[in-house]
């Protein structure tokens, strides 16, 4: 969109009656890379109604989760912070009952703050952030939950089924409650509830809905309605990554179609994935590194801290409000949604926010708040600084050896990560490292201890 | 039935016309104990059509696996040979892939012997008997061929969840092609395939089909319209696992309503559970050993030599043949299937065949041909003679530990397996034991070595 558009887009929204205080709808993948959707460059899949949404708002191509993984990712997302602030800074184990720690009781998040607000909140879908009492979706702010507490399930029997001498266990609740929904395909089922929870909401009484979805998470399957949507010719892992991500496109569909049927007032919905995709070897269905998902253009997969395993689809679309076709311009996280969205439900975020408000830089077409920014996962860490990075330390992805020593390069020169300047640069490594540093010194030191035994 | 009643009714088959080749139908569960079904005592669970099919034909309650464990007891069944002389000792790996060997080149199965005789063959469901090309069920006597290599699958997902580090892998084929039936419940999904198999057989074209359900071995899960026939203040384990046998009685039902429609040629129906149920902790939903199967009112579980391992429902239906409510008197075994159906289909067993020809004892009111009868596994042994039974080390199941020691009941008087009469019996210890020596000795002795690594 040129400059000249932007600001005549602006304008109209300027005219728009004032704002009431929006709906939002958070949608959250798992393991879905940056290559993994038609509006980011894949050629093979088909998610037009995930194009349409980004193509009806803002399309961040230089987004990023604030983890390389599942857990902290989700943390960050309602906490606002850096995963280790919000002292989920691992994998969280998944295991039967309910005794995991993960959220901490009294952690001010974007639905427990949103409720303050007069908000409705519900949560669908994935949950892995914790199953002890006091870090259960209804302990940490939503008033109604469905979903499974573990870090993924069978696609149709909702059962976990661990590696490590844990039993096989069911996991999919309803609030306090257990639910059997054996058969239904995940997808299918959270777009139902979700959707149907939008078709109870009235205007004028805002809600959030946080639906997160275990696809395209391992392990990977769909009924033959989407896998006949791509060619048998297909790479079979591919054509089933692209089959269970058009089930994730067809959910969006639905949700964005029952959102327009309600007549609701204003809503905001945001997408993000909340890691790149993996190369596991258990997401494969013959012992072979995965290879379905895709990165593309990045390096990296999901557990590293190459750009492929945190740079992410993000999508925000806010009709009327975010003009159509942005591409907004530098660098935006996970951790920015709370505090923008509470801005604009009338709040403010609470103290100990890392996140930085947006909203001058998607509504107004200011500047990106952000200057630099820093990951740290399993020993490895990143900064980044303008189109600068440094890694501490680097692995190709989750359960890769890692490579010990410093890393840096120019993002926009070498969008590849594939030459390392750290020797032709000593000054500027020396400026970044020492930033890294700071931030990690500014972290509550407890947390950089494993938190949990890894559950994926 | 008095013996009186007996001899009419054996009066009544022998005015029949003469016997043309019956076809066969071998059932076979998986996991489900001497306890699992109404017509065993069960009496919290609704197996209607399972109790016709005894109620009409021969009831056995002294009969036995070959095995305590899947694998070898199916080897056994097609063999008719103890399973280390078929060389399937030990329950096989399951992995993904084509190359674990079970079964060897040039075995003479029951379905290859039938074959020879002009049969049709099919097996549908759960194999385990090795996934090697000479291994798999085509290579050895089946016409046709619809099911899964490994131990177990999810019943809906029909995906194999290891627990030692390989990836979750999808495991169901047709002949040699991968099939996708994502969300089909297996025990409905087998009984559909059986049932149109039968309804295209014609009558004087003799068939065997042996349909193995993965029911009701874990991960446990049914549809709603099984497990609501059950109260929900049962035990969580028993309820589902009450459903699970639901379905699998709906399916032999279905079974035995195909073979009546069909108006075939006389069909011999044989009915057998693999090996006891079980206790281990990975069948259960929360990280307990799992009870919702019950080998009652024996001692023991699958993995065991105590009487819970391996003593089983064994049900054989003849209409015509068998008279109906006959409980034989005396031991049976997995082993006498193979060259009692060959005789039935006017052939003979192979040499090496170690089961004993049955037709005598059931069909005309013979005498129970067995003696004697040996088991081991793992280290255990026993040995079986009258009353008399010897145990060489024993354990509660699978994966607990074993005790070492010799241990001698007599099951008429204690069937509960609750004294050890070694110490007051020497003499008759020693001839049991000299037998049981005898016996191992005879065993090829490179398979007493693990054969696989288990996969269960």
């Amino acid at each position: 969109m040129l400059r000249r558009e932007f600001v005549k887009t602006l304008a109209a929204g300027a005219a728009a009656p004032a704002a009431e205080r929006p709906n939002f709808i958070v949608i959250y993948t798992d393991d879905q890379g940056y290559g993994d959707a038609g509006c980011y460059g894949a050629r093979d899949m088909k998610t037009p109604h995930i194009d349409r949404l980004a193509a009806g708002g803002a399309r961040f191509t230089d987004w990023h989760s604030n983890s390389p993984v599942c857990s902290p990712s989700r943390a960050s997302l309602l906490t606002g912070k850096y995963p280790h602030k919000a002292y989920v800074p691992q994998i969280l184990f998944s295991r039967p009952g309910f005794d995991v720690p993960g959220l901490r009781k009294g952690e001010r998040t974007l639905p427990a703050e949103l409720k303050k607000l007069g908000y409705r909140t519900a949560a669908f879908g994935k949950w892995h952030l914790g199953s002890a009492a006091e870090s259960r979706p209804m302990a940490q702010g939503f008033d109604e939950w469905f979903g499974f507490y573990s870090g993924w399930t069978d696609y149709y029997s909702h059962r976990y089924y661990t590696l490590g001498g844990v039993p096989v266990f069911h996991d999919l609740w309803r609030n306090g409650k257990e639910e059997f929904r054996d058969a239904e395909y995940q997808t299918e089922m959270l777009a139902k509830e979700a959707t149907q929870y939008i078709g109870r909401q009235k205007a004028g009484e805002p809600f959030m809905l946080y639906v997160a979805f275990g696809a395209p998470h391992y392990p990977m399957m769909a009924p033959e309605k989407y896998t006949s949507r791509f060619p048998e010719s297909m790479d079979r892992d591919r054509r089933m990554h692209c089959a269970v991500m058009a089930a994730v496109d067809d959910a969006v569909g639905s949700i964005v179609a029952a959102v327009e049927k309600a007549k609701l007032s204003s809503t905001v919905i945001f997408y993000q994935s909340d890691n790149g995709a993996t190369r596991e070897e258990r997401a494969d269905h013959a012992g072979r590194p995965y290879r379905g998902g895709s990165n593309a253009p990045w390096k990296g997969y999901k557990g590293s801290l190459w750009e492929g395993g945190h740079r992410l689809p993000g999508i925000l679309n806010w009709k009327g409000r975010i003009p159509a076709g942005l591409t907004p311009q530098g660098m935006g996280m996970t951790i920015d949604i709370m505090p923008t969205f509470l801005k604009w439900a009338g709040g403010s975020a609470p103290d100990g926010v890392d996140g930085m408000d947006i909203s001058d830089w998607v509504l107004r077409g200011g500047k990106c708040p952000r200057e630099i920014a820093y990951w740290e996962y399993e020993g490895l860490g990143a900064v980044r600084r303008g189109d600068w990075k440094l890694l501490e330390n680097w692995r190709e992805g989750l359960g890769t050896p890692a490579e010990r020593g410093l890393w840096l390069v120019n993002l926009k020169d070498d969008p590849g990560e594939s030459r390392n300047l750290a020797a032709a640069e000593p000054k500027l490594v020396a400026e970044l490292k020492s930033e890294l540093d700071r931030w990690k010194a500014s972290l509550p030191p407890e947390t950089l201890k494993p938190a949990a035994r890894p559950g994926r």
